[in-house]
């Protein structure tokens, strides 16, 4: 399942890179706004540890996530329409091979 | 300068709980103030991740530094007159031995 670089076409690197950069502006966004949320209800120092508690997590899972390497690309795509970070129409453009790799991945 | 459980009075577990009771509500309001501050000025994901940072270090510190034990009192109070969490006229009641202590310490 894995792509390597050079099965990309520099058309098909950019809607990817456009895609991937979209999808992390969302879910970044998303988590700015959650934790701003959050905080807002913040009453005792186990409310704070829980939200420290939350951060690891979600830093260790996104950090993790994006990793911007054409042999992981499919997967990490995969992952994020399930997550619904990404929506598949925005990955037309790629061959149909790999989008129907995407989408059989995001099933799963 | 370690101090036993059965050098304390009745009287003075009283005012030391009191007294720890007071520094703790003050320091976490404080630290629960400042992150709802810090939140308020998240713009991007390296924000939220110092912020992350800045929450695993009070989480440590916090956590080993409300000790409740009577051996170590002497010097939870010495550090938090010394951050400021705790008056020293707070501690009034205790033996005067136990209040120069305090002090003493706190000026180190």
């Amino acid at each position: 399942m894995q792509v390597s670089e050079a099965e990309w076409t520099d058309i098909e690197k950019n809607i990817a890179k456009t895609a991937f950069d979209q999808a992390y502006k969302r879910e970044i966004e998303a988590l700015l706004k959650q934790v701003q949320q959050e905080v807002c209800s913040l009453q005792e120092l186990n409310d704070l540890w829980q939200l420290h508690d939350f951060l690891s997590a979600r830093r260790h899972e996104i950090e993790g996530k994006y990793n911007y390497q054409y042999s992981a690309l499919l997967f990490v795509f995969a992952g994020l329409v399930k997550d619904g970070w990404l929506h598949l129409q925005e990955l037309e453009g790629l061959g149909k091979d790999k989008l129907s790799k995407v989408a059989a991945l995001a099933r799963m």
